[in-house]
């Protein structure tokens, strides 16, 4: 339930737009941290979205943001945003405890590349937001702002209850199975996984193959500006091109076709969450754009039949992937590694290494498959969740409409288009590797054009 | 020069070879670490190649394995190998401070892939030892075994001379220019550096495109096995195969065909280097193994031109990867910096995203090139250093004959085949990417062909 003073919704706080303000004179970035300051006094306390926080840190960099805005040298568009942190990336001034109790208080003594790159450019980081542990299925206990007795989904807990709540305009998280696409969802702000490798990994603890640092934010604008700095500074990860796109968000660009994927989400999706999605699909179609589903062409089938195994794909190479480090947990202290993890260990226990490498082989298979799609329609659609944030604290909720892009290694954007019994629900984008661009200029237009379904 | 007590050549203690003992009940584990840690009484205090050492906790270690060979129920063929970790790799249990005043006593509070590894194959770490600042250029003191006034070369500086005089059977190494190859060749022991990916390096400072995780060992058999065990466990790195190989070291198999190349350092290697060189290619002619080289080719002459640029690709590309790091290590110290590692920041301070996508369509038209000339010979054979480790302890030495490897992201092996002026010279075996077990065998025939050249 609404705490009684929180009887209102949460609304988000875009940065990108406020830039002219900023160049004008007639705002300044430490007027902006302020509201957001007003948003973390009224909603923190109730939400739990941050692990540590640096407020007068923050009005710091914020007013050195001032004064830079106001000598007409900010250090690019997003300086003086003010943003946070998932508690899984590495900060120089800040502990990372990755949401376990086996690394309270611990710290690596460097900014991750993201986060060195976010404040080379100039954002404003208010502090380290909550993740489940290790990026897992384990909550933390945030809240999400639009019911506090409903889950704000994870792994990305805290970022994404944060920006949706005001108290920052962007938050950076991780996904490697549905971890910033279902919190995005869930409260109903803007998620962005990137082509798997486009965004610089280093310092954070997001280090399998599919695993992809992410960014939740209040505007596709931001979402967009944020990757772009990032990438123009510290680059994509080790031995790749990075994000390739322009340095400020794509226009708003009407496709010409779509695929509507159901996922192995479709069936158990809430009749009013399908409802919602046919009705967009509706308005679509009437406004020319051709909507093909697995239904018209046997190669979109091939590929939903492909899908459905995504779930036990990728947990199979996660698993692999991880083995060692949550191995290692355990011998430190399996008192202090939640029952849901342990059991993770011991199913992988049995992983061999030639089990591993068939399923890379396997993943590579599916990517090529789903690579042809690209000839056939610009980006394909698809419910972000099954349905709103379910209630409960306990579990995160369903990552079946998420993990997808993580196994194809392809972009997706949560929109916040949809509202069902007064919970935000998303609509994804699921583009193609590399084209993220592309996948965020259909994105502004379906936004545009389907805003308040 | 050497101290009076320690008038003695070094000598290396192989591993592999003592598990039929010990599977026999005549030699132990604990015993062969008493060995060592002799040698380690005697060395040690002159060479200085541990930063950090735990033998107490060693000879637990040693014990425990005494007990599994004993019960018949060895972990592995690595089970009570005394090894040493570079101290760029982390260990749960142990600091693990880069070379670096910076990181000083800092914690990771875990092992990395390739530690953690090790200990469930049963190795026994006996400490971390010496790298140079952040595995580049600035030494941190360690001496050669063979000769106290020369450089054991770096940056995997400590591990190559803890191998070399015997106080240890292998030790962790890494290389993104030479860091594997060159202090290998200066102190006398194997020196691997695989396939690039092919060695998990998660938890290892060596997250560079170009970096590999490599093994500095007494005998070919202890490096192959020790690759073997932990990709076994933890694989390559994640997303990759791994390394791909038989479960022991490939048998000697003498090669038809092999290229010699100069590369860009054979116009600076020494008279006497130069003639060790000619005469092992001269018994190896006169085994019936023909030898092609740049004057015969011009494929050859047209890679050997690629690589006379490979140190300058390799810096660029290093620079823009690890930049990020470095500026927060000058902004948390500057003074803890090594005047060489701020002015290479410096220098990379120009370096653009587009410079650095630029490098690597540069690195990766120089490979395609290289793979070509894996239908042409069985591997390719250089020098693996100019001569003997320089005299002085200010700097590790040249890396122009250990570069190609690193650049091409091809397995190289320097194997201690050659002495000049009482000190160790190496021959390196350059083989083709994924096929490092190939190269492995190749390398085990020539040094039973050209041994004591």
């Amino acid at each position: 339930m609404l705490a009684p003073e929180l009887k209102k919704k949460p609304a988000m706080r875009p940065f990108v737009s406020a830039a002219k303000r900023f160049a004008d004179g007639v705002d300044t970035p430490r007027a902006f941290l302020e509201q957001c300051l007003a948003e973390f006094e009224a909603w923190e306390s109730q939400v739990g979205a941050f692990v540590t926080y640096d407020l007068s840190g923050a009005r710091a960099a914020a007013d050195r943001s001032t004064a830079r805005w106001r000598a007409g040298t900010p250090l690019s568009s997003i300086d003086g945003m003010p943003v946070g942190i998932k508690d899984i990336i590495e900060t120089a001034d800040m502990p990372t405890e990755m949401g376990s109790p086996l690394f309270a208080g611990w710290r690596s003594q460097k900014d991750a590349a993201c986060v060195a790159a976010l404040r080379q450019a100039g954002a404003v980081i208010v502090g380290k937001t909550v993740t489940t542990e290790f990026a897992a299925s384990e909550p933390r206990g945030t809240r999400n702002p639009w019911n506090l007795d409903y889950t704000p989904g994870g792994s990305s807990s805290g970022s994404a209850a944060a920006v949706a709540s005001g108290m920052i305009s962007a938050g950076l998280g991780t996904q490697v199975i549905g971890s910033v696409i279902r919190p995005a969802s869930f409260c109903g702000c803007f998620g962005y996984k990137p082509t798997v490798n486009a965004l610089n990994r280093q310092g954070s603890h997001d280090y399998q193959s599919q695993s992809c640092t992410g960014i939740l934010a209040a505007s596709l604008e931001d979402t967009w500006q944020i990757a772009y700095e990032i990438v123009a500074r510290v680059g994509g990860d080790a031995g790749t091109p990075g994000l390739i796109g322009p340095p400020h968000a794509p226009a708003p660009a009407q496709p010409r076709r779509l695929v509507f994927l159901e996922t192995s989400g479709w069936s158990s999706a809430s009749a009013a969450a399908q409802a919602k999605m046919r009705e967009a699909l509706h308005r679509l179609k009437s406004a020319g754009i051709e909507i093909v589903t697995r239904n018209e062409d046997s190669m979109i089938a091939a590929i939903e039949n492909e899908l459905a195994g995504a779930f036990a794909l990728s947990n199979k190479i996660n698993s692999w992937e991880t083995r060692w480090f949550i191995r290692g947990c355990r011998d430190r202290g399996a008192s202090k590694l939640s029952r849901g993890m342990q059991e993770r260990l011991q199913q992988s226990e049995t992983l061999k290494l030639a089990d591993y490498r068939a399923a890379l082989l396997e993943r590579a298979r599916i990517r090529a498959l789903f690579a042809e799609l690209a000839a056939k329609c610009n980006v394909c659609v698809s419910l972000s969740a099954p349905g709103p944030a379910p209630a409960g604290l306990q579990s995160t909720g369903s990552p079946q409409f998420a993990v997808p892009s993580s196994l194809l290694g392809t972009p997706a954007l949560s929109l916040p288009l949809f509202e069902v019994d007064d919970m935000p629900l998303g609509l994804q984008v699921l583009g193609f590797a590399n084209e993220d661009a592309a996948a965020f200029a259909t994105a502004a237009w379906l936004r545009d054009h389907l805003g308040g379904v």
